[in-house]
C-alpha cells in the first residue's frame, strides 16, 4: 500500500517543479528497467533541502544507479561521497554520473557501508542520505553520527516500509524489518542532540539536524 | 478525507517528539473546545523547520488562539508579529501568550491582513507562517514576498484542503475555494525565485525558501 491517497499523491507529483532534463531521463530510464530510486515528492523535498541546507559535502549511504546522488549533485554545489556494495550497480552508477559530466564531484566506494563508514573522516559532512539495506538503518546512523559536522542533517528514505511499519498487514518475513526500523526511529526521535521530523511522504522520511549549542 | 492512511497518520502521531508541557496544554484546550489548530505532524515539521532557519523575526497570519505562535516562540528565540482578524480569538492568543510569559517577544495587530501586510517592514522576517482564510493564499504571498529577507521561507498550511484540491468528492460550494489554492499553488511552484515543496503532512503544507544569488 501507499502511505497517502493516490489522488492525493497524483494530484502532488503534477505540482512539483520539473527536474532538470539529464536527471528526468535518468529517472525514466531506471522506471523503465525496474531499479528502485527514491520518489518524486522525496527528490523534491530532496531538492529543498539542499537550497536549505547548502551543504559542501555530502554522504551517501546507497548509490544504487545514482539518481539520488546526481540529483543532490545538480542542485548543490556539493562534494558527494557514495558507498553502494554492489559492484555491477556501483558500474551503472558510475557511467551515469559520468554521462552527466559530474564525475569530479563524485567519491565512489565500493563495499559494507558499516565498514567503510569507519574510515571516513570524522565531522566532515554537511548532509548524510541513508537509502540502503532497510535492517541496518540504525547501525548506520549511529556511525554517521561521528562523521556529521556540527548542526549537520541526516535524511533517511523509506522509513516507513510501504506502511507495514504502522501495522498494515504484511508477510511474516517482514517482522524483523518492522522491528528494527521501529527501533531506528525511537532511537533518532528521542535523541536528545537532534531535532526530527519524521515525514508521510514517499515511502516515509525521517529527517533529523543536530541541535548546536550557541548556534 | 485525509490525506494520509489513517494506520500511518496514527503512528507517526506517536514517534512525534513531546511537545513542552505548557503547549500540551493549550493544544489540549483549543481541541476541547473544537478550536482549529495546526496537526501534530505541521507542528513537528514546524518545529524543525525552526531549528534550521532559526529565525530572527517571524510573521504569521492568522493567530488564532496562539498556539501555532506559542509554538514557534518556544522552539526559537525569534520575535513573532501575528496578525488576526477577529478581535474576540485574538484576545484569547493574547491571554494565552500571556499565561506562557511570552508576551514581551509577540507583536499582535488586529486587522484584515491584506491590509495590515501594506503596512509592515520590508525585508525583515525570516519566516513568514500562512494559516488563515484559505481564499487569499495568494494575496499574502504576494504582499509577503516584500517583507521577507533574502533566502527568507514561506510556509503555508491546509493547502490540500482535506484533499478537495485533489480532486476527492466535494460540495458546489468549495469549487471557488479549490480554484484559488490551485492557483496559489501553481504560482509558487513555478515561481522562479523560489525552492519550493509540497508535502502531504497534515492536510497539505506548502513550503517555499527564496533562492539567494552567491550565498
Amino acid at each position: 500500500m501507499s502511505l497517502v491517497n493516490k489522488n492525493v499523491a497524483d494530484f502532488v507529483a503534477k505540482k512539483i517543479n520539473r527536474l532538470d532534463v539529464p536527471l528526468s531521463r535518468l529517472r525514466a530510464t531506471a522506471i523503465a528497467d525496474h531499479v528502485p530510486i527514491i520518489g518524486d515528492q522525496v527528490a523534491a523535498f530532496l531538492r529543498f533541502q539542499l537550497a536549505q541546507i547548502a551543504p559542501r559535502q555530502i554522504l551517501e549511504i546507497g548509490t544504487a544507479v545514482g539518481y539520488s546522488g546526481a540529483l543532490m549533485l545538480t542542485y548543490s554545489t556539493a562534494h558527494l561521497t557514495t558507498l553502494e556494495l554492489d559492484a555491477g550497480v556501483r558500474q551503472r552508477a558510475l557511467q551515469n554520473f559520468d554521462d552527466l559530466g559530474l564525475t569530479p564531484r563524485v567519491t565512489s566506494l565500493l563495499g559494507d557501508a558499516s565498514q567503510l563508514l569507519a574510515e571516513l573522516p570524522s565531522r566532515h559532512y554537511d548532509l548524510i542520505f541513508i537509502d540502503a539495506g532497510k535492517g541496518h538503518y540504525l547501525d548506520y546512523f549511529q556511525k554517521g553520527l561521528a562523521l556529521l559536522k556540527p548542526g549537520g542533517v541526516i535524511i533517511a528514505d523509506n522509513v516507513l516500509l510501504r506502511g507495514f511499519l504502522a501495522g498494515e498487514p504484511h508477510p511474516r518475513r517482514q517482522r524483523t524489518a518492522n522491528q528494527r526500523m521501529n527501533e531506528f526511529i525511537d532511537y533518532v526521535c528521542q535523541h536528545p542532540a537532534f531535532d526530527s521530523a519524521l515525514l508521510t511522504i514517499g515511502d516515509g522520511v525521517l529527517i533529523c539536524k543536530e541541535r548546536v549549542v550557541n548556534e
